[in-house]
């Protein structure tokens, strides 16, 4: 569970990557661009510092485990950055479980989703979720945080 | 595996409860009420044996783990009662594992999901289990268990 | 107008049984069983007495008497058990009748009408009810009763 | 109800004509023709009587009363020939009680429905009837009363 | 039959009311508002002095009998000004009458069905009639009334 | 060319034949009975010299050839019976033909369409010929030309 | 900008008029009639008179100077008439101005609507309205003021 | 034209701001908050000069004043960064003129669009520009001109 | 075929009539006009010489003779004319020939297609052929040709 | 007004070029050409004097001035080539403009809309004016002109 | 008619090529690669001989035609092979020789039908056939026969 | 993880076997025969060898869990064989996990998809492999191997 780690920042937020983003980089790079995962965490970490939120991450490919990830942020964490990527557009559970914490929740998306097939046009989380930040590759992240920052 | 446990009662019935319902009592409890899982899982025990039915039950926010469950119903149990959450309008898989288990299902809802978003509107199990009981909260998993005992 | 009977017990419920029920028993019994509808209402009748409710029964093929029953049932009555039956489907007007009084109302299916013709999948009236059993055969009704008796 | 009529040919069918028809012959003769209801049940009469078959009328603008002139020609009779009107396009209960009676049925329609308004294409009744004859005027009912004649 | 009154003035109007009207002023009053059916029919009455147009109305919950009252107006009535509720949006059977009597139609809503539920949107008579007037409650009737004025 | 023959009669009809009907009697005898194309086209040979009317029949599995069968009857032939089977429902030549001669031409189908697949409920010549006559098997080709006598 | 004009009565509304309007009375007179907008604003002005209300007229062919001229009514003016024609159905910018003003706003048709073309079916406008008056030719307008009049 | 202002810092991006958006502060703060668009300007023109870009802002309720806008972006400016409003779901027009000048373009929303009117969920622009700010007030803004600081 | 025509102008284009065309001037001459299809093609010819282009034609009722015309093309001719009639609407086989042929293609309509059926709207070559010149009567042939000249 | 140009000729058009068509030649010249909108004027001119037709040009980014050119041609002028451009797909305001004034209208596009996005597959005018030419880039124009040139 | 060779070995099966394949190889081979169709009979007539199946190819552009060849297997061949290339997605004649000939059935695609435009996803066989290669080039031929020596 | 087994053979494949695929055999035999998913996988090693390919199989009915084995494939295995069962049809993950692993896939379905419900025609998988091979029971994956080994 990556809510257990201590925190010593005023605030803190979960950032919750969706499925295959662990590959981030080292695929479809014309697409997605050559940043890893581990870089955009960095940058994440390194933005909160200057605007004094911790920043604890959490990547899988099972949409079960990002629901639980979702329910752990609960009491402890203070807002929630999600990109979730395949489940975007397919998942029901992570809705919900987005709805079950109250939590302050910001989507980000690393490509214009719209430029893309049709069935990836419509998000499952974009009326639950406070607003969304869409196509500008990791800067998304970086202004998701942002606006992460404002609302809590 | 919730069906190791040892039964006594000459039928028993496998409970499903799908993803977020952990949380029940807990989140948005102007929607849910305000009973948890536990109470839930105690009050169908009780109903259980009044019908002389044994009951297990099993909560996860894993579609593969909710999946494998109710495999693993077949040949012991004798039914099975699911409130398959927000997979409910989601999963093929589950409605696959319904299909391969010989077994009576009665699919529940603790809120009336006509009232809510239209993606709840449709349940991809419905057409496959025997029967459904919708919207009178922890209630309609009682009457759930009520036409189960009548099916088995 | 089946609401002049006078009522002994504390609480009393109208039953309403839309077009064609009344043949229910001696048509199609592969689909609907071979149980008629006095022997429903017998039952639960029965079961009425247990719930210390009163249980009053009124069947039509007319939608326009299905509306005046149910508008009826304004005032002396405390709640309604109702299977539309055909004007599930079709009847704006028993949606209104049924926003027009003021009380609980559970709706009923003998068959699981989710495995039937497309447009048998939509209920006018879903949304304005307080739940729905779905599938049970008669056994429908005694659940729906049993629900409506925690809602009054 | 029409089928109290006492039957002295071998066979007999119920013809039922649904809502408006009863203005046939006066209303928008452009369209429907100048022929009366009368005259239309008179011919039929006299082709019956060339066919062996007794046939007996019923008009309505109740679908409720249609239900039951139908549910009524159970038992009794051989067949039913239907020119279901308006209640064509909008009707379950008609459709239902098609099914609830064992009779083979035959549906009729004086005007080409097809070549009307979008909505009057579709047909409620199209796939539980034995078959259909459409746009011939009064003919489509002494060509329906032949078909029917076959089928009994 | 409504028409049977006798009439003085030199033009007279039928007002159908349709099903659960007779309930207005006691049923959801935060909808429709506290004036009731006879409230409204003797403002009409009132205007239609005023407009030198005798005033007739009729009020059913059956379909039927609204098709047969439309129906009535023909030859002796001038024009219909018809509220015709929940069967504005279902029921062919009423456009067929409205088509078939040979008189100038106006349609009313007392609330603006545009703001309800998205089957309200649609009216089945919207263009058969000459026009219509939505959403200004008991004054839809009034202003109605002056629109057929003008067109008798 | 079908219409060469020499015909004796004062009137004369084209039978038109769509494809795959040449196998009638040999393929799918539960769908479509086991009467065979050539004793359809006697029975209609007999029901024409009674009618006083001369059949002259044409079957194709190819839509040219059936289109330019339609155009050849322009002018010698005074009406049009056609079965056009699969082409019922992909052919926009075929509408045009009929179309393009000025004759009266009915529809006739063995089969119930509307008890078939979802694409075969919809035909594109239904708004463009006179009327349908549908469900009856080889009956449908008699009440076809019956029909077809009354309009020439 | 329509509202600079000074006001005498106690209560003044603007009337919007949109594009093409301007030709009214010289165009298309079989859909829209022979009376002009001139004489349309004065048949406004005059019952105004006898309403006590100030009628103030704007008419253009620009989504931007309509958006505009209602935002202008903001303060000074109590409610809005409008007859958005061809933006009825196109303009969200029109919508969103009549949610700016805190007005009541009546929107009225010449034409019935739903008598033509599909898209003339949808009004953009129609639930942020208090009602509509459609159908009557210039009488729409009259009897729409009056129900300005009533809201005011 | 909003690019004739005389720019020194080395990059400048113009901001559009559509329909009614001059009424913000003043109209349904509940949605739109209560920030005038002047404070935005303002603020946008400070971060602009931490972020060495200069600021341009331009609105309108013309859909062509805001078309020629965009154009006259051309050559002189860098990015720009929009807002329309109202045009979002209706203007190719818009979405042409972004598609003729060759410059990185950044859409921001104040609400969340997506949950509002099911019209407002499809924007006509989010494939042709390079990435959305959506849902975040007037921080939309802020973020947008980051985001565009990085394209440029 | 129509392709083995000696050919002495420097560039040479087939022109491909559908199905029914052959019947033009003889057939619904209000919608066609009177031109026959041989005077349409006499005046092309005459056309083509001034532009220096040999003009080959080629009708058929059929769609296979029709592909098999189109592919007889390549090689020898420089482009292609076409009206594909009803196979407009429904030629996937058309369409794949156009695809097959390296030749640059002009699609032709006399009437205006849409202001006809609905099916007639949709053309299954429109988007790959070079363009489209509809509603001009036999002009439309001749503009086609000039446009092909243009592309050759 | 462009229609103040005084004529010498003895029939004269006007052609409107709609939004950004000002950028042609100058924007996406893989799509548009490098032809630029005056050009395009001077060559039409051209061919107007060879056919003896005045031509006027207007183009504008606003709807509304569009909307005015056009009602600007009433009387003067005797026919309108017009390529609507982006409003080709969202202007009920241009189709109503066109159906206003009683003169023959030809629509033209210089790219292949059809080979484009789905939303400009469909035009708002395509049924309202006598035909159209699409594809030919520059000599669309000069086709359409041809075309009304036949047709006053 | 392909089918009147004098068949050899045991089992013998008849491959149908359709509209367009008779230019494999010549045609577009960026998308159906560079072998022609005699390569693939030939191809399969080997593959064939090691499965003891003899191999009979028929190719044609007709409609018709296919629909004569494949009834033509009827009696003599085991089974069918068959590329309905564009007829896949429009011709239920096709579709209705598959169902009449009582024969197992093989449907190949030379490229991924999915990979294409939207209507060639749709296959009017897929249901009727026993299976689908799909997407392999020449091998999907060879594949299908492996899969028909299985079924015969 | 499936692909840390040792490998002799030059090239190697992952075999993926979708949720529920663990009870083959066991389950709903009359759909999916009586094979095991062992025997199965026996076959796919023993025509494996012949082709001079090593087989991997790796079944789950966790979507998660899939997604990573298909991760996993990439560098040390040369292609995929996938089943995707249930996920076929829900999953935007397996998808993406397909994109992300550059290697080709081949799609098997032991059933014919297309003859079950609508849902099940749909693959979202579909177009991003290289193809398909439905309904030939554990042949399906015999054929897919086979096409993949051309592939690779």
């Amino acid at each position: 569970m990556p809510n257990k780690i201590k925190i010593v920042e005023d605030k803190s937020v979960l950032v919750v990557h969706g499925p295959n983003l662990n590959l981030l980089g080292a695929r479809e790079t014309e697409t997605y661009g050559g940043t890893t995962l581990v870089e955009i965490d960095k940058s994440l970490v390194r933005l909160g510092k200057e605007l004094k939120i911790a920043v604890v991450s959490f990547q899988s490919n099972s949409e079960g485990d990002l629901v639980s990830a979702i329910q752990g942020a609960r009491g402890g964490l203070n807002g929630i950055l999600i990109n979730p990527a395949a489940y975007t557009h397919t998942s029901v559970a992570l809705r919900d479980a987005v709805l079950a914490v109250a939590l302050p929740v910001v989507e980000v998306h690393l490509s214009n989703i719209h430029k893309r097939e049709e069935f990836r046009h419509r998000s499952l989380l974009c009326d639950v979720v406070a607003g969304q930040v869409i196509g500008f590759g990791p800067t998304s992240y970086l202004l998701g945080l942002r606006a992460l920052a404002e609302l809590i």
